[in-house]
C-alpha cells in the first residue's frame, strides 16, 4: 500500500492539515480557524478532529504518521512546546503524546520555521540540496538549517535564530537586549517601522512602502535597499560560517525581492569570498505557506525511510 | 589486538607526527622542520619517512590510518588541497593517494582548524558534548564545526571561516575584500595592528600589547577590550545561529583570556537571549598546539568505528 503522511501547520490565523503522500503529492488539505486562546486541550481536539476528518477522506494509502509545525521552541525528545508567545498555556503542554494517544499514529513536532526549511528541501526550491539555510521574513525573522537533509536543532532546539544576528553592533534596539538586530532591519514590522521614519504616516506597514515603492517614491525605495543591506551583513556571515549550496528567503515581504536583492546581492558579494568564488545560491522559497505544511508531513516520512530501507 | 592511528599536523614551522591509542594516549611523538618551499612531493616524501618511524615505535599495536592536518581548503572526498596559501604547489596535488600508496595504509585529510576542533571534541574541553564551535585566533582567525561529533565541512570544504563574518559593517577593510571582519577586530595580527595605531612603534606584535596590559597599560587595556566586544559580537550571532552547548577559543591570544573575556561575555549576554537564558558554555580550548594532532588521529578511528561495531 502506498505511503502517506499529515502535516499539520499551527498558523497564525488557520489551523491547516495535508494528507501528503510519499512522493509529495497533497491527496487532501482542509483549513480551520484558529482558536489558541482557547488553550491547547481545545487545540488538540480541534487538531485531532481535523486529522479525522483528513484521513477518511485518504482510502488505499497507509499513514506514516503526523507532523506538526508549530510556532514556538520545542523540545524534540520529549515532545512538548517550552516557548512560545503566541500560544497560550502551552508551555510544557504534552501535545505531542496527547495527540498521539487520541490518533494511535507516530506524531512528531517540529518549529514552523524549521518544518519550512525542509518542506523547501522536500519539494521547494531545495530540492536539489541536502544542506540549506532559509530566512524566513515576517513579524520578526526566523529560519531553518537544515544539514544532510535534517533539521538542526540545537541542544535546547533553539538553533536558527537569524533574527537576532547582529548586523549593525550600533543599530536599533532589539525587544531581545541587543542592537542591531537582523529582525530590527529587514523584518516586515522594520519594513513598516521605517516606512513610519520615512514620514509615510502612523499607519505604514510593510505593504505601504512596498505600494509607494514600486510606483518610483524615493524614499521608500531607500527603506528596501537598507532591508537589502541589512540581510546582505547576515547571509555573507551565513555563507562564510557555513558554506552551503543554497540560502532561501520567504515571508511576507518576499514580492518585494527586486526591491532589496540588488543592494543584498552587493553586500554578499563584497562580505563573503566563498560567495563571490564559488556557485553558491541565494534564491526566493517557492512553497509559500505550504513549506511547513510538506515539511511538517515530511518528518514521519524522513523518520520512516531508514526503517523501510533495512526491512 | 589495541588500535593506534597516526595524527600529522603540518604546522606553520614544524611537521608534527603522534601515534595516539584509541583511548587518546599518545605512544610516541615525533617534530621535525618543516620545509614547505621544497614542494608536496618533498613533503610528502619527509611525511612517510616520520610515519614509518613512528611506527617501528609502536609495536603491539593495530594501525587503523593515518590522519593529516593541512592549512588549507581540502576536496575531502578527493583527498586533495584546493586551496593553501602556505603550501605552495599543493593545489591540486594528490596528496592522500601518493601517501596512502606508499604506506598502504588509510589516509584522511583534514583542514587543520577542523582537526584542531575534533582533537578538541575527543579529548578536549568538548569531550563531554558532541556539538561545539572552536575559534583559532591566530595571524588570521579560522575554526571548526562539529555536529554530532563530526566535521561540518560545507559543499566546497570552505565551512567555519569565522574570521570572515562581519562584526562591524564599516569596519577595517580586509585583504577579502570586506570591510569589518572578525579577523580585522580579533586576530593577533588585529591586535598587534591596534598596538601600533596606540603607538607602541612599529615593531609592535600582539605579544607586546599583551605585555603592556598586563603592566596595566591603559591603551593596551583597551585594545584587548575592543577584541573582546568583536569576539562578543561573532560568538553571539553563532549562538543565536547554532544553540550549540559549547564554543571555544584557542590560539596564540588565549593567554589575555582575562583581558578580553570581560568585554566578550558582557557583549554575548547583551546579544544572544539564547546565551543569557541557557548554560551555553564559552571557554577555553586547553589542547594547545596538540589540538590539531588529537583531530587528524581521531580521524581514521572515527571512520573505523561503525566498521567495528558492525562487524
Amino acid at each position: 500500500m502506498a505511503a502517506y503522511s499529515i502535516g499539520v501547520d499551527l498558523g497564525g490565523t488557520n489551523l491547516r492539515v495535508a494528507a501528503i503522500d510519499s512522493d509529495g503529492h497533497i491527496l487532501d488539505r482542509v483549513s480551520v480557524p484558529a482558536v489558541y486562546e482557547a488553550g491547547p486541550e481545545h487545540v488538540v481536539t480541534e487538531i485531532v478532529s481535523v486529522i479525522h476528518k483528513v484521513r477518511s477522506q485518504v482510502a488505499g494509502y497507509e499513514l506514516f504518521g503526523v507532523g506538526i509545525g508549530v510556532p514556538g521552541f520545542i523540545d524534540i525528545d520529549a515532545g512538548v512546546v517550552i516557548g512560545a508567545a503566541n500560544l497560550p498555556g502551552f508551555q510544557g503542554f504534552p501535545v505531542r503524546d496527547e495527540i498521539q494517544d487520541r490518533l494511535g499514529t507516530k506524531i512528531i513536532l517540529e518549529n514552523d520555521a524549521n518544518a519550512a526549511a525542509l518542506g523547501e528541501m522536500w519539494k521547494g526550491a531545495g530540492k536539489d540540496v541536502k544542506d540549506l539555510v532559509l530566512l524566513t521574513l515576517g513579524t520578526g525573522i526566523g529560519g531553518g538549517i537544515i544539514i544532510n537533509g535534517k533539521v538542526l536543532h540545537g541542544f535546547l532546539g533553539m538553533a536558527g535564530e537569524f533574527g537576532h544576528m547582529t548586523v549593525f553592533p550600533d543599530g536599533n534596539p532589539c525587544g531581545c537586549g541587543n542592537c542591531g538586530c537582523l529582525e530590527k532591519h529587514a523584518s516586515a514590522t522594520a519594513i513598516a517601522a521605517m516606512g513610519r521614519m520615512m514620514h509615510f504616516g502612523r499607519e505604514t506597514t510593510s505593504a505601504t512602502v512596498y505600494d509607494l515603492a514600486t510606483k518610483g517614491n524615493e524614499r521608500a525605495l531607500l527603506v528596501f535597499e537598507s532591508v537589502g543591506r541589512a540581510l546582505g551583513v547576515a547571509i555573507a556571515s551565513l555563507i562564510n560560517i557555513f558554506n552551503f549550496p543554497l540560502y532561501l528567503l520567504s515571508g511576507g515581504p518576499l514580492p518585494a525581492w527586486d526591491l532589496f536583492a540588488p543592494s543584498m546581492f552587493s553586500e554578499v558579494k563584497k562580505r563573503s569570498f566563498t560567495f563571490a568564488r564559488t556557485g553558491t545560491r541565494i534564491e526566493k522559497a517557492v512553497l509559500g505557506a505550504d513549506a511547513g505544511l510538506f515539511g511538517a508531513a515530511y518528518l514521519p516520512l524522513q523518520h520512516a525511510e531508514p526503517v523501510a530501507v533495512s526491512a
